[in-house]
């Protein structure tokens, strides 16, 4: 069973996006692909990419959202990760008869036009989780 | 500039692990890869593919540990990330230019026989990041 392809992105929590998006690039060599404010998820996003990989940098538009109520109480840094697979809603059917709790129960819209989903971190021992079909590339 | 492949690895940490390894492998579809109890750095870790990546799970080997003092603090979840690269010391070559605040100064020998090195959360946003090459593949 082959499940996931890779990391295809971890996301992390800043501050002060502007700030970050050059520390980061200079850091792992990375360069920003998109950047983005989605205002029904509270976030304004930027992704970098780190070889094969990508960071992707989430900053909260207010206080209360889910990026910066995890600011609040746990501080910049690793926010979640997300695996690569070839199709979400397969994915979703597996973990489903499996028993495993989900956020999401179908594939969404996420940031930057990729289909994904979020484990619940329940279900994960603390990790928050999500699958990303990217069919961009 | 390419500084890094892609991630390598994250790093969970968790409290047992013989329970933690068969949901994770069930979650990603991985399969355990590796697994080592490394006294030195108080901790029991297993690897698991994941596609082209890996979780590597960490559970301390006590309290007074690294490993320990973070589940302690902030709980089960994402540890760390680790970047591929080509050759560590040239990656802290350059981090040192650039003026970055390094863990370790020289790459070291990590689990599973990896060469590593960690950069310090304080250059990262929060991000405990480590830089490995891994010439097992």
């Amino acid at each position: 069973m082959k499940a996931v392809n890779g990391v295809h992105h971890i996301g992390i929590a800043v501050d002060d996006l502007d700030a970050s998006i050059p520390v980061y690039a200079a850091l792992f060599g990375s360069t920003l692909e998109h950047r983005d404010t989605v205002e029904e998820q509270g976030v304004e996003a930027a992704s970098l990419a780190a070889g094969i990989s990508r960071i992707e940098l989430l900053a909260p538009l207010a206080p209360d959202t889910p990026v910066g109520r995890f600011l609040a109480s746990r501080g910049p840094g690793l926010h979640h990760v997300a695996f690569e697979v070839a199709d979400v809603a397969l994915e979703l059917d597996r973990l489903r008869r499996d028993g495993v709790r989900l956020i999401d129960e179908r594939p969404r819209r996420g940031l930057f036009g990729l289909q994904v989903a979020f484990v619940h971190p329940e279900a994960t021992g603390g990790v928050l989780a999500e699958f990303v079909s990217d069919d961009r590339h």
